[in-house]
């Protein structure tokens, strides 16, 4: 008999040391945001279809998995189109589901609300290398903060929360929606072709100046224009944060103080964080950001390790009032969770104990063994693992599979002359007394 | 504008208070059973709809969430049903992906497998109170164990479990499905109606004798042979341990003798363990536990708490089989975690300092100030709460809002002199120093 016992199509198993991996990740991230005053909420995985396609989604609303109706006829009427059979969707991010919630609870919630989401979210991307069709986001977001105390903190708290793991000298790089906006308006690129506009220039760090200036020209922007923006962003890129105003005002006259202000204030938090800690910044005046809600300052991570960010985010001051009926200001920032568990190594050994049982033992004897070892003090602050294992087999070959196992000692347990007879802890192996 | 920003129906949203408890609770549970040597795996929530509705599901079956196959054409062809427009389903349970999970990944596993699962099932149950669409399960399962080492491990790391909790006092209720049939064989309970005696008998503890007498009558039993059952339950509920084999071999001399000393090694396990910790056992000959696929020792666990069961578990032995192409013994416990939590007080106040920031401070200093208070040393292990406030409106009114929210202490941080001024850390109303 064979039985396909894969995964549905594009997902896929998590084994105990893939598991362990993403704890430590998700322990460390939680106990930093937590510090910080993070609180983590939870959504149900699926929401009313229509909330799921009302656009805010991008193209990620094309990718959603749609729940059919309950209670259906078994055989579907002619002439129904199938969007009348579905009604619900499983979340395809965090974020359509963070509006909602809020909306739906913010009178028990504190203003400004620290929000904390982990979890996993749906999309039926074509399968590839390394993509999977569940996966998790991990999403802080500041709800009710007007001013950049959340960028600035929400920064801070990503790039502790990733040293937390390991991830140290990092880069974070930083620009502004309304920078963007200004620089479109200033260069004269039409309201019609901003969206394209700023595609061509997100794409600066892949293609180059040489492939965005074809892209542009291919957009039907007059080379003037092209080389008015090139400069403008040459001038920008990478000033250090005692230039980064005279630089802004200089190169786009028509961008708003209160602009430049958030901008400055920012990045001098970020000056500060980065004399204690290893991380490096930069005002990247081509850094756009997929989604379209944002509506001030955006910024992601980069880490040295990777080739894509390990986080990103920004504010979207509009959103929330979409769900509430009127605007709350709010700031998020999303760790690459999925990306970041795949550059760390498997978690080593268990550091278990085995409660080697030989046949005649009273099973309650053996379980008292176990017991005990378990509840010796001394050991780390979680306890120590301690499993009970029947004697099988040939001595050594038991040993080898055990070690073999993640076991890093043993104790054996039999029976002489009538009598329980426990032996000492011994280490397997290599490895020191466990 | 109003928008409904309620969640999808019969679902719900959990706020960072009833996070928090269900954290509590999964972080006590998690460490007890690591310390048994179980492993975290985690299965995709989306599984083969044919799978899910191979009958191992019951009366769940009929719950499933269903998804629609993607790319299907906007229109539904005449004629069509629709199970042929649907390929997934959402798992209403955790045992149906362990048995695929170990089907797919025995190869990568230890034998026996100690399997420990977390996670959201979906059912769509009618709406009623404390029940819900989307709720968490708790699994432990013991993979490839024959012996009663697995039921006596599983029924301590259980109670263990919940006594980490805070749930002590428990009660464990054993039976076995051998002891069941062997039962019905004796009182010649023809094979088709097998179920519905053990229906009957399985509801005494709500309805009384009075009740199965009258249940068994009308499924129309024999007065002399329901009087015989009556007689050889009664002779055999709670039995101790001593008495527990004579008990059974006298009541129903059809009882292989294995099955009597598979019981009486488990119960000597539990006199064992209750000698050291604060729990009840008793044998139960009417416990049957719903699902079909057990094929040995069944158990529950009862609290003075609560009216039904805060766990159960029994050994199937037959289902792993039927993914795997050969049978493999298993046995599980499954944790009520919804119950659980439902039973547990909201956790107190977050105990998090306020970092209270005048107007005219830099944000720079202000974060510093609060980085500084997150570092303290001789805090407790996972760091101290700190937020960063603005100061808004009267001091006084808004020292109560922070007090309301949980904060135990705050930090004021103002310009004195064009100097950045700190204060000392100061209680929030009657907690002590923070």
């Amino acid at each position: 008999m064979r039985i396909d016992n894969s995964p549905a199509r594009g997902m896929r198993d998590l084994l105990p040391a893939d598991v362990a991996v993403r704890d430590h990740v998700l322990e460390s991230v939680v106990a930093v945001y937590r510090r910080f005053g993070y609180q983590r909420i939870e959504t149900p995985a699926l929401e009313d279809i229509n909330r799921l396609q009302s656009g805010e989604g991008a193209d990620n609303e094309k990718l959603i998995y749609e729940v059919l109706r309950r209670g259906l006829p078994a055989e579907v009427p002619a002439g129904i189109s199938v969007r009348e059979l579905v009604d619900l969707g499983l979340r395809y991010d965090l974020t359509v589901p963070l509006t909602r919630f809020y909306g739906n609870n913010h009178a028990s919630l504190p203003s400004p609300f620290r929000s904390l989401q982990i979890g996993p979210v749906w999309r039926a991307e074509r399968p590839q290398r390394g993509r999977y069709r569940q996966f998790y986001q991990c999403d802080i977001d500041m709800i009710g903060e007007p001013s950049v105390l959340a960028e600035a903190e929400l920064i801070e708290a990503t790039s502790e929360a990733l040293a937390a793991i390991g991830l140290t000298g990092t880069t974070i790089r930083l620009s502004d929606r309304r920078f963007l906006s200004a620089l479109a308006a200033d260069c004269g690129v039409p309201d019609d072709l901003r969206n394209a506009f700023f595609i061509a220039l997100d794409r600066l760090d892949r293609v180059g100046w040489g492939g965005v200036r074809a892209e542009l020209a291919e957009l039907g922007f007059p080379s003037d224009q092209v080389a008015s923006v090139e400069e403008k962003v040459r001038s920008l890129a990478g000033r250090p944060a005692a230039k980064l105003a005279g630089a802004l005002t200089e190169a786009i006259p028509g961008l708003a103080p209160s602009v430049i202000e958030d901008l400055v204030t920012t990045v001098s938090c970020l000056d500060r964080l980065a004399e204690t800690r290893e991380l490096n910044w930069e005002f990247d005046p081509t850094l756009v950001r997929g989604m379209g809600y944002y509506t001030g300052q955006v910024f992601e991570v980069t880490h040295p390790g990777m080739s894509s960010s390990v986080a990103g985010g920004g504010r979207y001051d509009k959103l929330i009032g979409r769900s509430l009926g009127h605007d709350v200001p709010a700031c998020g920032f999303s760790l690459g969770f999925e990306r970041i568990v795949d550059l760390l190594a498997r978690q080593p050994s268990r550091d278990a104990v085995a409660v080697l049982v030989e046949a005649d033992v009273p099973l309650a004897d053996a379980l008292e063994v176990a017991r005990d070892l378990r509840t010796v003090t001394g050991s780390s602050a979680a306890g120590r693992v301690v499993e009970t294992v029947r004697r099988s087999g040939k001595f050594g070959a038991q040993l080898k599979r055990l070690e073999a196992a993640g076991f890093s000692g043993f104790v054996l347990v039999g029976v002489e002359d009538g009598a329980v007879v426990r032996g000492e802890l011994r280490a397997l192996g290599g490895s020191a007394e466990a």
